[in-house]
C-alpha cells in the first residue's frame, strides 16, 4: 500500500463565500484564455482544473502542444487554486514557478489541475498537473510547482 | 471529494531485485549523510522515506533544522527514490531540483519522503515532501520537485 | 567594482556551420510562436534574442503581457540558445525550466535573452532574461533557469 | 561580442550602513554554516561570496563535495546577498530556490557568489553560481535561482 502524501489530508476553507464566481471573472478579465482556448472546467476552494482542447495553431515542431500552451495552463491552474482561497479585496500574482516537461503534450486536450499545498498570509503555494489526453487516456505530460503572492486588488 | 492525483495512480517496477541493498549501499557510500545523522527508513520501488532527527550543529538562528540541512534531506530523499528503480549497472546523479520551504524546520524530526513521477530511459523525476515533527504532530515543512540522470556506474 | 560571472567568460563554438539557418527553421516551424508574434532577432553560438511585441490579446487583467507570454519567451529564448550548439541530425527538447516574474510585463514590448552556461553531451543548461519595454525604457520583468536535452532528430 | 546582461547594470544601494556587520552576525548565528565549515569571503551591496574547503565528511560516494554542501552554499550565498539590502529590523528567509548542478564539486574548494537581482518591498530575487577549484582552476558546478522574504525581526 502506498504511503499517502501530507499534502493529499490538508483542507482548506474559502475565505471569500463567492469564490467561485471571483475565480470566473478572475479568468473571463485575461484575453490570453481565450487565445489560446483555455476552459474554466471546476473551481473547489485550493483547486482548480482547466482544460485546453487541441489546436494548430498552438503546436510545435511535431504538431504537439507547444511548451508555452502547456506551462501557460500549469501557471494559471495553479494561480486560480490560489485565488479560490483570497479574502475579498485581494489579488493574486505569480511569484515564481517551475514545470517539468515529463512528456510530449500529444493528443486532443490538456487537462490542468492545480492545488494549493500551503496557504499562508502573503504568500500561497501551488503543485500542478498537467495532463494529456490521447485518444482518450491520459498521461502525464508536465508537473509543476509555484509560488503566488496577494496583493491588494487595483481600485 | 477530492480529486486524486494522476501520478498516484502509477505504479513502478524494480528492475533489480537487490533494489533495497542496492540502496542501502548507496546511501551508506555517502559521508555526509552520516554527518547530518540521516536514517534510511523506508525503500520500495520509485519511494524513498528518510528520517532526520534534531541536533544543534544543524540548524539556523532561530535553532531551527537549517535550510541546507532541509534541501539535503529533499535532495537525497528524491534520489534514492529514483535509484530504487535503476537497473544494475547504473548510478543516479541529481540534474536539478527546486524546493519552496513553506514552513520553518521546527520540532524534533524532519521526516523526506520522495516519489517517482516519471522514470525514463535516462531521466528520472520526482515529487518530494519535507515533513517537521513538532512534538509529534506533522507539518508540511517543504515541497520539491527533481530532476536525476542514469548514469554508468564508474568501476 | 562588480565581481565578474564565471559564466560570462565561457565562449561556446558552435558544431554546425550552418547554425543560424537550423535555429531559423526549427522557430518557423513553430506555429505557436507565430500565433503570439514572437520575432528571431538575434542567433550566436549559445545566446538567443527573441521580440515580442504587445497585443491585447496576449495580456491579462491589467492589459499587461500575460504571463504565459513571458513564459513561453523564455523557455523558447533559452531553448533556441541552446539549438544554436547542436551539431547536424539533433533536437532539442525541455527538460524543466524555472521562472521568477520579477515585475509586470507592461509596454510596448517584451525582450527574451537566453544564454546557455553549459553545454554537455546530452543536457544543456541555459539562463534567461526576459525585459518589458515601456516608452522605451528597459525593465527585468523575468529571470529563468532552463534544462535541456538534445535527442535524435525524428526523420 | 557578447551582450551584457540587463540585470549586471543595477546597481543596489544598502539601507543600513552596518549591513556588513549585519551579514557578519546573521552568518555567525548559523551554527549549520560552522559545521560545514563555510566562510564567509565577502559582503558587498547585494553580493555575497561564501568559501567552502574541501573535508571528507561532507562529500558523496565519489569522494566529492556532497550535492547537499553544494546547495546550502548556493542557498546562503544568496540569502546572505539579500540580506546585505535589508532595512534595520529585518529578517531574511528563503521562500524557495531551484540549482542545477552542472559539474561534480570536485576540487579542494568551493566558492560560492549569490547576486541579487531584484530588491522589492517583501520579496528579493537572486541569482547564485556555485564554483568548483580544482587544483586551482576554476569550475561551473551550480547555477541558481531564489527567493527571499523580509519579514520583522523576532525580539
Amino acid at each position: 500500500m502506498k504511503q499517502a502524501r501530507h499534502t493529499d489530508s490538508i483542507v482548506f476553507e474559502p475565505r471569500n463565500p463567492n469564490y467561485v464566481r471571483r475565480v470566473r471573472e478572475a479568468f473571463e478579465g485575461q484575453p490570453m484564455l481565450a487565445s489560446l482556448g483555455v476552459e474554466l472546467f471546476k473551481i473547489d476552494p485550493g483547486y482548480c482544473e482547466l482544460h485546453l482542447p487541441y489546436r494548430p495553431d498552438i503546436s510545435q515542431n511535431h504538431g504537439y502542444f507547444h511548451g508555452g500552451a502547456i506551462a501557460t495552463l500549469a501557471d494559471v491552474s495553479g494561480g486560480f487554486a490560489g485565488w479560490s482561497l483570497l479574502p475579498e479585496g485581494m489579488w493574486i500574482v505569480t511569484v515564481e514557478y517551475k514545470t517539468n516537461i515529463v512528456a510530449p503534450g500529444r493528443g486532443e486536450k490538456l487537462i490542468g489541475r492545480g492545488r494549493v499545498v500551503r496557504s499562508g498570509r502573503s504568500l500561497t503555494t501551488t503543485e500542478i498537473e498537467v495532463l494529456a489526453i490521447n485518444n482518450g487516456r491520459e498521461q502525464l505530460c508536465a508537473t509543476a510547482l509555484q509560488t503566488l503572492m496577494s496583493v491588494e486588488a487595483k481600485p
